[in-house]
């Protein structure tokens, strides 16, 4: 549990410096650094925790992971639901995000929603990426705290 | 070992961010900021670790906590050696630093360490702060992944 808050407060405090302590970035520009820490921290990750498993069955199998040992590893808890359209879109239901739980809910905060989900979005991109499967990742957030990343495959 | 990834990696990107990611900061400037995420971090860790501790018997006392237990918490390890001159000035030798332990032993990267001693810096005087004792922390590597925090206190 601490080091679930350690990882939640360094989180929280990139954010917070991407977005106002250095210099003033577009609200895009700075999700999209933030999108990019994800991408290496998740490139990274994925190449420690993987190191002794086997190779995966196929995209779907891959996918399974990143919501099952992947999610639990980085926000102990699963993803609570995952489709597909079998045409490589994958869409991941969070019911409650770690990164969002700490917000107020109602509508007051949701603009600033994006900014805890950019990181996220990266880190799942870089996962993949390592994995061998190049993608678009976005997020949405319907009612806090929950959420959904689209992660679109890009075909070669 | 999948959490202590996650935390070194954010970490590094924290660290990688602030240096070359954004605005071109002189190296004193970026320093400076990733001292005050520690802060922010320590600051609001030990709130969290210390919700259900008693008090401390004295400023000793205090120090003896951030080197056993909020250093296995954070870095896995307790600090090695704690010196006291009991004027309040207080010395924490660790053998082998954590964010200094992926770098090149040797003198070529040397220069980089003050890099990732910043953020500990600061968490170690934000979790000092919260515990009522107001000090200036700072850090010498003398041999890499060896460092020494040295903490000043600031007597009211």
């Amino acid at each position: 549990m601490a080091e679930e808050a350690m990882f939640d407060f360094i989180h929280m405090e990139a954010v917070s410096y991407v977005f106002q302590g250095g210099e003033k970035l577009a609200e895009d520009e700075a999700v999209s650094k933030l999108e990019h820490m994800g991408f290496a921290t998740g490139y990274r990750l994925v190449e420690r925790l993987t190191r002794e498993s086997g190779r995966y069955k196929d995209e779907l199998d891959i996918m399974k992971y990143i919501c099952k040992d992947l999610w639990v590893t980085v926000y102990k808890k699963q993803i609570d639901n995952l489709r597909t359209n079998h045409q490589g879109v994958y869409v991941l239901h969070d019911n409650r995000f770690r990164f969002l739980s700490h917000m107020a809910t109602g509508k007051q905060y949701l603009q600033y929603a994006p900014r805890y989900l950019a990181f996220t979005c990266g880190l799942v991109r870089g996962c993949l990426a390592n994995l061998g499967v190049t993608c678009v990742v976005t997020a949405e957030v319907t009612q806090l705290p929950a959420c959904k990343f689209q992660i679109q495959v890009q075909r070669g």
